[in-house]
């Protein structure tokens, strides 16, 4: 069929212009002295103005270590790779593990669902809107529901099937249109069991939305669960998908106030609210390298 | 020692004067036609004015039936035994369960401790304050540490050490303090595990503060596990007490933002605000007869 | 163009079956002894149950009264008529103002907006979801953005050019379009005066949302105003729309927690969020009668 | 009478003992390349950890530079003049306004009264469980209605009668008490005007806790403003005094939410729980150096 985004009124370009010569270095190791000198001095050398710095360190003695550094730096695709060099030089002994990104790349995104639009609908128009630094590229569900509103953005749909019968087929396919393609997977209610062997094909991270505050409610219906026991506040929670269900490192929670009032159903509809809110926020974290994990838990600057 | 509450500059009676002609009717029970009709005829017919109603039912086909009704009624010690005798009848055949309460007599309550002063202390400063409709009649505690503030405010102070060894014979001494002399027991941070045959014996409602978002982090240790977990919210529930350990009817629920620059110790120190603040609420809901248990759950009106 | 509409796959009808026998009965006027009787008696007389009553009163001593019932009742279309009658007979001597409403007549709305689109798809995708229990007949702009993605959920999209030199006209053709048609107008960030005249002849409550935590930031600009105040909490205001600007009965507020961190473009997009959700929370609110202006302030229940 | 302190169970000491070599370096100024990398590198060349880093810049372009750093450095008191020497050398060229603090070294705090205990206690009993690093040396009160709990904290209680007629002199005897002794003034709900007069002379930051969520109801009775306003919101903030009366630099804000039940008494009371929460809060942040102020809005780390 043919997308009608031809026609949709212009809007701001997804990537802020002025991102052109933006980068960020994020770092993390073993804490010791002098890891933002060398930084912020290399920097410095080449001329790189810091926009922001943000830097945590778990323990004073002996702890780890971790960085976020946001810089300007005139002809930045020009001089990078220069750049990335003299900071592996300057780096080399401090046994960090480090990243140096152009803001201007954005993150290629595959969205995984099921039927619920709630999430899906709110990524795809922040990103239209310009307000999400990421390059949606695909959406990949296991029902033909929501194809008509994914492809009126521009974003091809893929159905493939999914259920327990036919997992190993399914996630071969789903490997075939994500290897190489994207740099993270998002879970925006997909309702399927992700295999310990395709997190490690596919070798990005991969964010879930669970509609609950975890670690309450782990495993299935936890609006139900909720319901029984009477809680006053109802949560969700966006985390790295590992393969210990819903026991990833947490990203964002949130919650909102319930009370008596509410029914089973109620508690969905209010909790999509909180839930498209958390994953949104996670998945624009993320994309802007504000994440670090460590270990089963994350630094979030 | 002697306390020095006689010197103390004068405040606002803890008693709100313009209570006195108020009262409050609370029913519970099967829901069926005619409840609310039959109540509120009663309540016109003795001249009474309703301040206000609130009126919930779990399931319009065969659900439960919860009502609370505030009113105010000219001479109401004068004629509330005549109201409650003329509603008796009226209501016999519903088959409900109902109360009717003068607000001005406030309940009486015990506040049990151990050494964390922050859940007791505002416990005590609001009612000072005259806020808290409560009559906190005495502070019981298994250490010494917390007397002296206490003993300021006035209130008596038994301390009665408590542990593994020597359970029976402190709960012994515990239901002698409070059988007969008040109305609820308020575990503000008590650190000892309660009877079974402790609960039953006391006769009234106990409350119990736990410091995590229950049902997450049920047990000891919450502040730890959180960390450990990554978690970024912490939270409290205030709950009544039932032979189930962390498992009664939720009260009341808050949480606050945390990140990864939280230690423990800091969890525990942010969290204590949120403790007493949601220990504070549920017991001025309670001690205003806005929380109705049904089963497992309430309903606060 | 065509719409693609009838492509779309099958979502739960918007009005919930459930809701067949549902109405909504809305009181308010002068208090005294006996209103909540004498309408609980008159609904219990013609076999209706009572799912939830809510009543409040400003002041025990010669205050306002408001009330609002929901109640289901068996062939309620059938005897509705009946019932209102009943009913007038029966609060003639009161003074009252009320309104007995079938919960299944959904109101039918028109949105109003200019070029932002986050508020009016907040409305257009809660309505399709079944959600949100309205009905939104049209959609009117003075400018032609957003036609293409309110034409695909099936909604006339009617571009009407506003502005100062050709108010009346363009009044006056939206007058003709809502006129009969609607019975709520929702500004969804329209920006445009609206006339007193145009408020008058709509006849029909017109609900904006304001981007500021009103009284704070009244007119234009709030965000850039929000800015250099420095403020560290930007909200969103749902208000009734009466001839004075920005000062209107107010239905909802909502805030965000922001920082020195955010321009004035980031307060926007993080202002956008707390907007939609605060009107289409008050919007839903409005749409359940269970809001009650009373003077320039709301009760809602 | 006797305070009672000296019978005050033990409790841990206000100064966390692992402070002794931890020292915050905070700077601001024109934004410029290589101010981090030369801080950092000098802070290095002495030896120093740095725990954490936070860097904000107002403008990629010609804006503000702000920058806190808190590290631990070995014998930090022996060699704190010799690195105060080496910064100032260092940073000498890039024209910025730094400082240099040990955080053992806590700011000496004096916090004036009116008749409201809510503010004061939360500070004295936050200072006394060593969750707020400050030393609060003097309570000055225009009333005398609270010395009794202020002495029983061990902490002079100051009663200096103020009103219209005797400004003058009430603010010379507060002068005389406060110059040179301490490092900040709390207002916490202190109902007396302060005057410009008053603020130079004192030389010391003032902060206030202003009973709304400002800008909106500036000046007296907020709370029934937003009664008769019908908010759905209200709040607090804490800001800096300036001669602008409640236009001072904001620190913290925070709201809660009310309805139509609440009257003006009960939105005091509720209000009085956010007020002692920003209060504390913006209170704690002032003290550990986390807020910079630039022109009239804050940076607050």
């Amino acid at each position: 069929m043919e997308t009608s985004t031809a026609n949709l009124p212009q809007r701001p370009p997804a990537a802020d212009p002025g991102q052109d010569n933006v980068a960020r270095l994020v770092l993390k190791g073993t804490d010791q002295s002098g890891i933002v000198a060398a930084t912020t001095d290399e920097l410095a050398r080449f001329g790189a103005n810091i926009v922001s710095l943000d830097q945590h360190t778990s323990d004073p003695a002996g702890g780890r270590f971790f960085q976020r550094t946001v810089f300007t730096l005139p002809n930045l695709s020009a001089v990078i790779e220069d750049l990335r060099g003299a900071l592996g030089t300057r780096l080399a002994n401090f046994g960090l593990e480090w990243e140096l990104i152009e803001a201007r790349k954005q993150k290629r995104v595959a969205v995984f669902v099921s039927k619920s639009d709630h999430c899906l609908l709110d990524l795809l128009w922040r990103q239209r809107r310009g307000e999400l630094p990421v390059n949606i590229t695909m959406v990949v569900s296991n029902h033909p529901d929501l194809s008509e509103d994914v492809r009126a953005f521009g974003i091809p749909y893929f159905y493939i099937p999914a259920d327990r019968s036919r997992r190993t087929e399914a996630e071969a396919r789903e490997l075939e249109l994500v290897q190489g393609n994207v740099d993270l997977i998002v879970l925006a209610r997909y309702m399927q069991i992700i295999t310990e062997d395709f997190i490690e094909q596919a070798g990005v991270p991969i964010i879930n939305i669970h509609h609950s505050f975890l670690p309450a409610f782990i495993g299935a219906g936890p609006y139900r669960k909720a319901k029984e026991r009477g809680v006053k506040l109802i949560g969700a929670t966006a985390h790295y998908v590992t393969k210990d269900l819903d026991e990833g490192p947490i990203i964002t929670q949130d919650v909102i106030n319930v009370s008596h009032r509410e029914s089973v159903t109620d508690l969905q509809r209010r909790g999509a609210d909180v839930e498209r809110r958390v994953l949104s926020t996670a998945v624009e974290a993320h994309c802007e390298d504000r994440v670090i994990r460590d270990g089963n838990v994350t630094i979030v600057f």
